[in-house]
């Protein structure tokens, strides 16, 4: 590591979080429901209690939201034995930078008032940034312990852009309902990641293999991240969803979902060890697939059995895929996947946006309820005359969507970061906290320190 | 351990998973707030807005109680030095099934649907569901260490179904009030546990003493469980409270409560060490004791000040418990509480079932006002005839029925697990996490990497 | 350590737990919104719903403070290597005392019904109950591994009582608006703990030097505290401000405040050091200073840019005192902040206090609107005619009186601290666990236990 490529972050940081405030001063503004003229509105609209402000509809699924991408995705990849202090810092950095990126992106083509020129922002864009965040959050599990943080900045920059419109593209031009977003989010985050991770193949990885697993207190450590991912999945299905109904069934389908993936996971993992030992490795990952693969569908009629099946194959199909997927795509397809997304995020994800097409094309009058159907897809304005098979076929397309901005986003990404400017540590450095960090002391030795007792 | 009964583990997993969607597919759907027929019962029943939907009043609390469940529960007992992936593992692989059986349980006693035989659910029911694993994760306290997952999956089989039978005839027979389960979780549950640890009792166990304690850095990681569960509690005891003043004053009796109980473990644990120092064993558990007592009561007008009375004796009476009465019970009695739930969960309960007894029987018009006791005690429908202290004469009786269940259902359960064929640990192997777990490394040694600075 | 200084504690705990329990009998009483006659008030109110009962405008965000108050400033304090159990432990020690007397104390001021003399509490009272202890808290952090578990509590006591009267004061009779508390709270707290601190300087600290820094693993507990913090500073800024666009606005400024921040902090922590590498003492504190900063103003129209530009400078000025500052603090003032709260609070909750009064006198009718300036200002009652600059000038002298109280207060309690009858640790024994509490075992090795694999 230069001089040179380590006194790129501080001006990274700088110049993009300078950049940060000039478009947000030039483009962002409270809403109406955020702004002090809301008192105002309220009147004009007939609204008879502040209570009724989106605030307190979103904001303690928005809160929740906010756990998962700092708490729950920082803490999953502390579980490397020497690396968790680049695991939960630079993600911290990377979400904290993307958040501010995914309001532009996002405001740009969903919050723009057309009347002024200005994104109007209020709780509803600070969980769909966190959202947006989500997938290069994702894609940084791939990667992780193998690119510098300058690099990670990059993928960011670059992974919400792309989102936005992939985004944008599924949800409003194809009106494909993606609510916990297995596509948009899991698919999209997910196959950008792996495909960084392939074209930054490293061949003599193995000079760090030794720091390329966990250790007794780090695998305790990542069991924070799982658990808050877990718990607060259904906030994460919900939190965008309709007013009412919308909300109440997310939660409930999500929460089914991730209960049934649980048992599969301790079955395949238990299985499949010589022993019939469990491994940490499933545990900590394959338990939240049912959370991934539930996202699309999570609004829709999918009924607790449908949530409990769906749980129930993505806990299978993900540990089976640490166990046997994983070591295939590290050698023959030579993608590095440092914390498996691919089974946890990747195939889920897709399993998800099947499950939702599925599932809409499936939708009739008798099960929602003419308004029920109505308001479930916003067959309404332009839709109207959309009905649920056609809609069916707008899901599919989405997924395939998501999947091209995904793997043609990342290749060109992973280009871009192969360029020789950005600090990235050597084959025998990777998965070490050293290289970025101060590390004081790594044991904890007992000290006498001559107290009488 | 044989392969045989290592084999057991992927088998109950997947087939009760699988009867579980079975049950699930003949029994529940969604209520009436969760369908997207809500849209046309709102306006049936003239609800004016969809935040008066019942998700917005119960949600938050709703998350905090998951948290409970699964952080708090889980990382609580992850103190023992050697056994934190059974902790938390084990306690995420029971709560998971046992969320699912709870629903199913508790739905045909509480939300069956006579007109189509189906069970209807909502997030009400998510809490519940929550509540009713609570009682077997702390019963799992008291066998921490000593019983294999197979096992502790049979206990929870049977603790839910046990529990929502007591339940029934506790809440709907007897109609005594519970908000916070101090009879119904707590008594019930560490009853349960303490019973099916009785006739495990294991002669030898001393043969993995090394192992029964804890480390410094695992006692960290059990504050995150016991401060989670601490700072959750008031959201506990009102989750499932009457919507408006209920929810308001139980979670105002819980917070003063467990503030209380926090001074007086804090006195009486430095006082009984012959140093003066803490034992972190005590702030770790016996700070939460003001909340389980306060949980029959916490809906009641126990006042502020009763609050903080409840709290100060139970921070006492579990504190003397772990310091006096643990020992006792081990050797005497025969009961071996790892986590000394007797002192947490069984003594506060059963004072928090008197207290709520005293407090029903205490009630009156001038302070609760007429309105206030009707719907602060549902004496309506059969109960409209219903007095205060006839209530406090069904209140006790809730109490002993919670015992009965608990004892007569633990000893049973117990004498199951007991059959040779669940794959429990020897003596020499108790609170080891190597038995069930991929235990790749213990420390974190340095190795030198050659970066150069 | 005397044995008389040892019994201290517990009879301190008591004493003071009775005298809680006797004045809450005295004064304590639910409020309209928490007593059972509600359901007269409503009625009598016409209030349609139960969900317009302020539990369910603040009781989300009121969780949320609570966890940042005892798992985010505990945890933050865990990164000493071998002070960890007294960092969470005695955090929790005198926030439960604390909120306790904060609630009588604010009471007293805020909430007394003078028809009966007794202080009606209800959420809101909670609420600021955290409020008021987050203030000794941060005090605690200048102190931290340097006084024992009773000058804590005297702290807590004093500190307590001064917020309660310097908080009437800068919110009641000026009439300052300080929604997330950068004067009330943070400059309070920070010039409060580092008084203290500086009356009890010790010279010869140097002889725990070696105790005086953090681990691998402690400095990732800290990340929890730091999280936390991070992630429900928008809760906490918002959670007493105005229902609906009040809570709303608070909530988006601080959000955006903080992601800058963390960008600001990575780029000086980065620059200043020789490598180029992370410390993770600003990670851990410095990325919290734009929460800090943006209090005051968190309810005005700061505009989302104005945010994001506090957060800018306050990561900038928070690091640069880490590097810079904090040394000149010790050796030349003679102030020794172990965990550099005047780098955190103290800087930060001035600025806070100087954009507050900025932002209040460039308020305009334009932007705000007439309805929205009196609602934000509070331009009613006897404040009726007040104009946006003179609010400026009052907001600067509340800056002013937290500033007096602070130092004065904290110089008082610093030589009633110096008292040598508190039982504080010998210069050789700071920063060490093993004094006041049951150490079992530091390091977790490897025993074998001859299972067979």
């Amino acid at each position: 590591i230069t001089d040179c490529s380590m006194s790129l972050l501080p001006a990274v940081c700088f110049v993009w979080q300078l950049s940060m405030i000039i478009l947000f001063g030039v483009f962002v503004r409270y809403n109406e429901e955020s702004d002090t003229h809301w008192v105002d509105y309220r009147k004009g609209n007939n609204i008879t209690s502040d209570i009724e402000n989106d605030f307190y509809f979103r904001y303690p699924s928005f809160q929740d939201v906010h756990v998962m991408i700092f708490v729950g995705f920082g803490f999953l990849m502390t579980f490397l034995k020497r690396y968790s202090f680049g695991a939960v810092g630079f993600n911290f950095l990377i979400a904290a930078f993307g958040i501010q990126w995914a309001l532009l992106m996002q405001g740009w083509f969903h919050s723009l008032d057309y009347t002024d020129g200005k994104i109007k922002i209020g709780v509803e864009n600070l969980i769909n940034a966190d959202f947006c965040v989500a997938g290069c959050l994702i894609a940084y599990g791939a990667v992780l312990g193998k690119v510098s943080p300058v690099q990670l900045l990059v993928m960011t920059l670059f992974g919400i852009t792309l989102f936005a419109v992939e985004e944008y593209i599924i949800l409003n031009v194809l009106h494909a309902k993606d609510a916990g977003g297995s596509m948009v989010i899991h698919t999209f985050g997910a196959y950008y990641g792996l495909s960084i991770s392939w074209v930054l193949y490293r061949p003599n990885l193995d000079k760090s293999k030794h720091l390329n697993g966990s250790v007794y207190h780090s695998d305790v450590f990542a069991m924070i991240g799982t658990l808050f991912l877990w718990m607060f999945w259904p906030s994460f299905n919900s939190a965008i969803a309709d007013h009412g109904d919308g909300q109440h069934r997310a939660a409930i389908n999500t929460y089914l979902a991730l209960a049934s993936t649980v048992l599969t996971t301790v079955a395949i993992s238990s299985l499949f060890e010589k022993t019939g030992k469990l491994d940490m490795v499933h545990i900590q990952n394959s338990t939240l697939a049912g959370g991934v693969a539930v996202g699309t569908a999570a609004e829709f009629m999918l009924s607790p059995y449908g949530s409990l099946i769906v749980g129930f194959f993505c806990g299978i199909i993900s540990t089976m895929g640490y166990i046997h997927f994983s070591p295939f795509l590290e050698e023959k397809l030579k993608i590095q996947d440092t914390c498996g997304i691919h089974n946890l995020h990747a195939m889920p994800g897709v399993i998800g946006g099947i499950v939702g097409a599925i599932a809409a094309t499936a939708a009739t009058n008798t099960v929602y309820g003419d308004l029920g159907l109505e308001n479930t897809f916003d067959f309404t304005g332009p839709f109207a005359k959309r009905v649920p098979t056609i809609q069916g076929g707008y899901q599919a397309a989405g997924l395939c969507v998501a999947l091209c901005f995904a793997i043609g986003g990342g290749i060109f990404v992973g280009l871009v970061l192969k360029l020789p400017i950005w600090g990235d540590p050597a084959d025998e450095n990777c998965f070490d906290d050293e290289i970025y960090w101060e590390v004081r002391q790594f044991l904890l030795t007992h000290v006498s320190t001559g107290i009488k007792h």
